[in-house]
């Protein structure tokens, strides 16, 4: 229950129908005790610079999650950045520091890659496909580069995204070999939908799968459905996937370790969470929002 | 629940620990499947302009709780005043209106009228004295003017609260006779303690109550306990009495039409209310804290 004494993290983005995060977090803090409540928040875009500003003199307040269209600015109005969110050229939590100063990060990627090693993959000294290097994907990108793959393959129908993204990745990461151009998934280990292909049901499918081998571990970030036909036609074929909605379990912890709130693991998250039942599950491909 | 939908009310003071409306309107929205949230936000005065501006620009925002140290300044901070706002000098409801204008008014002395109204005292036509002419009174002293007492006295040991106050009266009542500088309650037919003497158990009455008639209703502000010293010595001679929690009871109904969630009860809000357990309760002399 909210009093005078509840830390605030508020929940920013626009518009706010889609949000996810507080149908996971507040009830997770109720369950532990915590007196904290994440509050969603509609900003647009031409508001928020001073918005960020004025929220973060509030007294009780201790960070903020960070979804569209606010990803990419939140770089630009920050004090410090990590280099996953320098990498991604955005960041989705910033956190108010005890001399004042603003630190964010990203954790959209962070979600992902503790999704895989959870399930056994180690990308070290992979090869890993990332197709989609919007907002979502450059996250991954970043993460994956921060997790030690050794090669990374960049594919957008935007060939600046994919450059933008190489580039950054190229400055961070010297010695990542990153290729851009295809999104033929052939010799990959690891193979991400980190596009909104998978949203609408007559989309095509993000990648040609009868280029994929049973051995690719493949990933989707889409989680309008559990199982996207990306998805479903890997399984066909004998891959190991992750699902959309388990990178949203898994960057929670995360998030939760950033705020200083302890942590926690996805299945404890799955247990209390009320968004399954909810209408914003699935409505965007952004796990943050 | 918390989610992309939910409409917020921020609560705006500073310091937060003493916050009590959270406690008596979540409980109240969510008995009434009332998709809102009261958000207590700490804000010290020097951020205060700037996050108010800020605040109104989020999309899911309806209105603000104004407590201390920011109700005067809410007054000039807007663009239209209830005259009982203008009266008190002082705001605490902000409604951000359809045409993205924001309108104030004061519900502190709403809600002692309404509750000396629900005991069958008719401030119309009687003699009211306000003892403490300063953030609590002064509201007091508008919503009885509004109520149509014939005549108030003013009481403060600072002389010029009582002056502020007297022409702010005078100025928008032409008709009502105003007298300062005596707390003696000899002649009212109703006297009220609006000032902070009660907080401590060995404060002075505010008044002597030798001089205070059985016919005199007497009502009160503090609410650190239910029954003050100057109530029970009221009550002793045979007075009728209103407590200090009444106060803020009373007044939500009036927030809650204010703000367009539609009306409750006292005894409804007591029966969900979370207050009269935690500690926030009676540590200031403010109802809307």
């Amino acid at each position: 229950m909210l009093s005078g004494s509840t830390t605030l993290i508020a929940h920013l983005g626009y518009p706010t129908h889609t949000f996810k995060a507080p149908l996971v977090y507040n009830p997770w803090f109720e369950s532990k005790g915590i007196d904290a409540v994440v509050v969603p928040m509609g900003v647009e875009a031409a508001n928020y610079p001073d918005f960020l500003r004025a929220l973060f003199t509030l007294t009780n307040i201790r960070g903020a999650l960070v979804t569209m269209p606010h990803k990419v600015t939140t770089t630009e109005l920050v004090d410090d950045l990590s280099r996953a969110a320098r990498v991604a050229g955005a960041a989705n939590a910033v956190l108010l520091r005890e001399d004042g100063s603003l630190y964010a990060d990203q954790f959209d990627g962070t979600g992902f890659v503790r999704g895989v090693l959870r399930k056994g993959f180690d990308p070290r000294g992979t090869r890993a496909l990332v197709v989609g290097n919007g907002g979502v994907g450059s996250p991954i990108a970043a993460s994956l580069a921060e997790a030690g793959v050794a090669a990374l393959g960049l594919y957008d129908p935007s060939a600046g995204a994919s450059a933008v993204l190489r580039g950054r990745l190229e400055e961070h990461f010297p010695e990542l070999e990153v290729r851009t151009g295809s999104a033929d998934p052939d010799g990959y280990d690891l193979v991400v939908n980190a596009s909104p292909l998978g949203m609408d049901d007559h989309d095509p499918l993000p990648v040609d799968v009868t280029r994929l081998s049973p051995a690719t571990f493949v990933g989707e970030v889409v989680m309008r459905q559990q199982f996207t036909p990306f998805l479903r036609a890997a399984m066909e074929r004998g891959c190991a996937v992750q699902v959309g909605t388990d990178m949203l379990y898994e960057q929670i912890p995360a998030y939760l370790e950033f705020f200083g709130f302890g942590t926690t693991t996805p299945d404890e998250l799955r247990a209390v969470s009320l968004l399954e039942d909810h209408p914003a599950l699935g409505e965007t491909e952004d796990p943050t929002s």
